[in-house]
């Protein structure tokens, strides 16, 4: 097992592995050139400060489509929401035109107001024409409950902890597990978070990659399944006395050319891949789905673009894709999140790594008739 | 006055003209480049046939976004519906796929089903690899209700009826009124039927055409409203005792190059051209708008398609060209339209075109100051 | 094991069971009291008609909400399309106004048009004033192809066949796999068809029931999986040439007294349980999901109706309900089909019972450590 | 004429009328017992502050379905879009529950975030329960751009602008023109902002009040119409230099038991008297309509709600009633507006009052043939 980040792993350290398409180079969603993802931190532990506000166990995380400036050069990109209690600030311009002017953000429920607000200060200051005559930009920035382990009502993420989640934003490996907004979350009453995969698909000649971020904080205990084992019902771990609904936001990026309505088709399987980890959407989860490509751009100004477009009938493999990549960052968010014990002392559980490795393993035998 | 069909005549006809956009050379949908349509109109007057059956006063349009082979090339396609009081078959795949493998027909209501066969039949005969591995066809039918001047129980539009109009289809001026999928319908509680007109507008250097086709069946005689003046209000003209809520479909061509995403925006402002001649979209109507680009194309097979995309900015004038269009649409169906007396002696009047006209030019010397 | 129907069985004959909710009496869509289903099946095998018609595997099955006037008496239902390569005539009518006035039908992919108008014939007979001044009728129905044991172009559901099924419905055990609708059907490269279940929850003091009925035609073998265990790509047995896309049909329903937007929600539940099987819901398929609630009536001619609706809070366990009864609807339709040779000497085979039991025992065992 | 506010008239004091439909008393949106509206309105003139930030011509308007606990005591509502410009924080419950559970917000563009995060700080200290185990609250809040006159980039609307708005929300008469979200708002190329209006209808034997309130920003000079007469072109008022595409939210109330879906339809009527104003919905406004019911409670907490829920087929009266009082609610917003002076020396010059009812009279007498 390699071991890493206070002796979490992810999910294939265990020398395991889920589904039937190849992941890419790093296995995250950094792997379709170009996205770029950044977390900003804040882990208090189970510390009020004064005046009894906090403790902070929360942060936000940026996703880029592209390094350059993403209100001039924008990306088709789509939402799919399966159930819809959050709140997904600028769902309205992706909705209607089909891409995005702005970083993806997510962070704790009540701080989605102000990670928006943090985002039009920094377009404004970066294009002066924004807002005065040349146009007006449309943060997108989703969310997830951290109440559990954070104090969620003072709303701790403004504009310099989302700036830094922005300027930190890098390709290459992806933490996971307990940063960014992942910090605070629980996901079938074990710690989760942050986690990331990708598959490779050809189309024609060409080889194509879908990745998959996601933050995630859904779910009871025993509907957990990894890769169809009944995890949440096998292992015998303690449950936290609250059963988080919290929502799960799930990010799909590809460089295959697609436009707003494959990715809406594209987004609409982020949550088959939560199906299959065991999730069932619950009432008070915003389970969302968002789908970006970088294979087209719309360049700001131009009265027409030239797109690309991939037939419906090679979708089914970018489909594929998108489940196994959503399964797996959700797989990879418990696998590495390491424990935070926060407000009121609460603690949600890390999710025992040997056990669950020695449990697959047996199943695996299992079914080779062993 | 330009008298036609039965003393009936188009609104220009009156000397009169409708918004500030220039239409095209026929003021007709088949001025889009390569657009069809063709009529199958039957209209017995009021006179059932044998064993009481009948009688028929109804019809199928036949629209096709071009002359070639509409399975294996297919043109990007949206459908938005204002009141879905109606049956459009085959809408999932416009909705899913975002494009038409077929034509679009509009009958009476109880027929879209045998219409919708019939297309069915056809394409398998056109295509003998259809249904049979080769995929399948997703016929477009829309429909309004012609009860109150024709038998719908009987459904008396099939194969026969379908295959006709679509075989007649043609470019060049279209005929309107009391023909095709209009021949038994009313609005504003006037007899009237198919109407079309088209728009031209500027993108860039190049100049494209919107067109409009409706059959329209729609309103309380009291909201019609034509270039604003409350004809319906003013015009002393008997009413019939059937107000009808049986629906309007408005089918919007192009050549500028869209794809589905602008199209369900251009669909919807075909909305506000209803609302303009007075249209609330009632409670028992399905006022469902259906808009469709020649300007890109889906050939059956690729794996990718290159593609062009109008820039959001410049979508407002096609916006202004869709309303304008709709508007003219529907009031050359009711200029058009010849009296029809159908079903127990049923009859709608028609509009009459020497008080509208001297009515509207009462109204523009008000503007005048005169 | 209970062996029925030339030695198949349902899952929990097998000893098995799925999920953690307990299932009605009969585990059953016909549990939720009032819902009546029946079928039409017509099973040529190979063996085409003169002509070289046929053969015809095929046929219809009706899914009435109760056993009184469908028309005059409504239920509030609703529709969520996951993928929408498919047809479903009527769901304009059910988007709009969130209710059903007809029996549901499902039928093979080419029928949809035929099986409709024969429904709208009805209607009429049994209600003269429906399209004469009465309002209109609008028949739901929904398709899977049947193509690959069928023949499918030649469209031999029509009125006769229509109107067996829809007389036949009732309650009690429904019988399953190669009957009705899915006579033709395969799904994950395994002989389907039709499956049912049912699940019981309790709402406050009162408890209710969640059945689900499918049509299941869709996913390739590897994709598979029974209660997590990967069983397509276990279990040893030929695959059929011919990757089934053709569509899987969800009907969900439910005494508790639920609404359109509820029914909304519950109804893309029904996805979550096709990927627990292992759908990913590829590009030719239409995964369509309907559910409609017995526990309200719209009494046609009402200006108002009192009505009751689950607080939201409660629908988690609504939710988690429908998402068991799908899945193992889905798996009652590949335990339940017998072989059926169609066109061409087609043949899927059947998923071999004993084995799959044999192997979701290891599995257990595996589990429990054992 | 009954002269108000420097001069400006609401358009019934200019003597004319609109539509058919009585209005009700006070001919506002609080004609709907319960119905609250506050204006928080900032009003600086050309002069910006130190260190050149504003000047702020801006505001906030809240609107209230009754005076009770917003959280505990919820109200269907939904949401449509015709145009989505534009940013609706709280959307996703809205579109998912069918209800609201906080005010609803109108503010300029770039404030919406601060807004939001003003009442979601304030229900958190109205209830402690909320974010800490006791839910979560959804602020509602929409915008328009009101960067003509104002600056929008330093977003001056925050905590203490909200809750003043909040505040101060009463029944009765609304202030309406150049106020709180209206302040500094164009729609035409005239000075426009915040008007309302009113319609009353009878189900069965029963009154309603259906009626609306709009921050109207939205149009180029040409297209507007007032009773149909095309004002825009007719009046001779010299045209500032920038065409507003700003945006118009158009809020719906009423006390017909309505719910969610019927509450859609209602919201799509909106749209329909926008266009009778002349509005074509260009690209870059956010053209929304919210519509809500306080015939209808969600009391938070219960299990089961007893609802009402008018019949589709008196829905057409209702429809009637959004469409007018929309279209004078955007009538009473040019109206009423006084001249701002704002940013840059900007100005929108009113629509003058004696012209437009002397013309509009001119039409009136053409119409009786004078």
């Amino acid at each position: 097992m390699n071991v890493t980040n206070e002796g979490r792993a992810r999910f294939r350290d265990l020398g395991l592995t889920l589904g039937v398409l190849p992941p890419g180079p790093v296995n995250a969603v950094t792997d379709v050139p170009g996205v770029l993802v950044g977390h900003f931190t804040r882990r208090d532990g189970p510390v009020p400060g004064p005046g009894g506000v906090g403790p902070f166990n929360t942060g936000v995380t940026a996703i880029l489509p592209h390094g350059d400036d993403l209100y001039r050069v924008r990306v088709p990109a789509s939402i799919a929401v399966l159930n819809g209690s959050g709140e997904v600030f600028g769902r309205e311009f992706v909705d209607e035109m089909g891409m995005l002017d702005a970083p993806i953000m997510i962070t704790g429920s009540f701080n989605v107001a102000r990670v928006a607000d943090a985002v039009i200060g920094e377009t404004t200051r970066r294009d002066p024409t924004v807002g005065r005559g040349g146009g007006y930009v449309h943060p997108l920035v989703a969310e997830c409950s951290d109440a559990y382990l954070s104090d969620l009502v003072a709303r701790p993420m403004g504009e310099a902890e989302t700036l830094a989640a922005w300027a930190h934003a890098t390709d290459g490996p992806v933490p996971e597990g307990s940063v960014g907004a992942g910090t605070g979350l629980v996901s079938f009453q074990f710690k989760a978070g942050i986690g990331t995969s990708s598959r490779q698909i050809a189309l024609g000649a060409s080889t194509y990659t879908v990745g998959a971020v996601v933050a995630a904080n859904t779910g009871p205990r025993e509907h957990l399944r990894i890769d169809g084992v009944p995890v949440g019902r096998l292992l015998r771990v303690p449950k936290p006395s609250w059963v988080q609904q919290g929502s799960i936001i799930m990010v799909l990026a590809t460089d295959a050319p697609l436009l707003g309505r494959q990715l809406s088709r594209l987004a609409r399987r982020a949550h088959l891949g939560l199906a299959r980890v065991g999730g069932t959407a619950h009432n008070g989860s915003g389970d969302i789905a968002i789908a970006f490509s970088t294979g087209n751009r719309y360049v700001h100004g131009r009265v027409m673009h030239g797109l690309q477009d991939v037939d419906n009938t090679s979708m089914s493999a970018c489909f594929d894709a998108a489940v196994e990549a959503t399964e797996e960052s959700i797989v990879n968010a418990l696998c590495a999140a390491t424990e935070v014990v926060g407000r009121h002392g609460h603690v949600a559980p890390v999710l025992p790594l040997e056990p669950l490795a020695a449990l697959l393993r047996r199943y695996d035998g299992a079914g080779r008739g062993e």
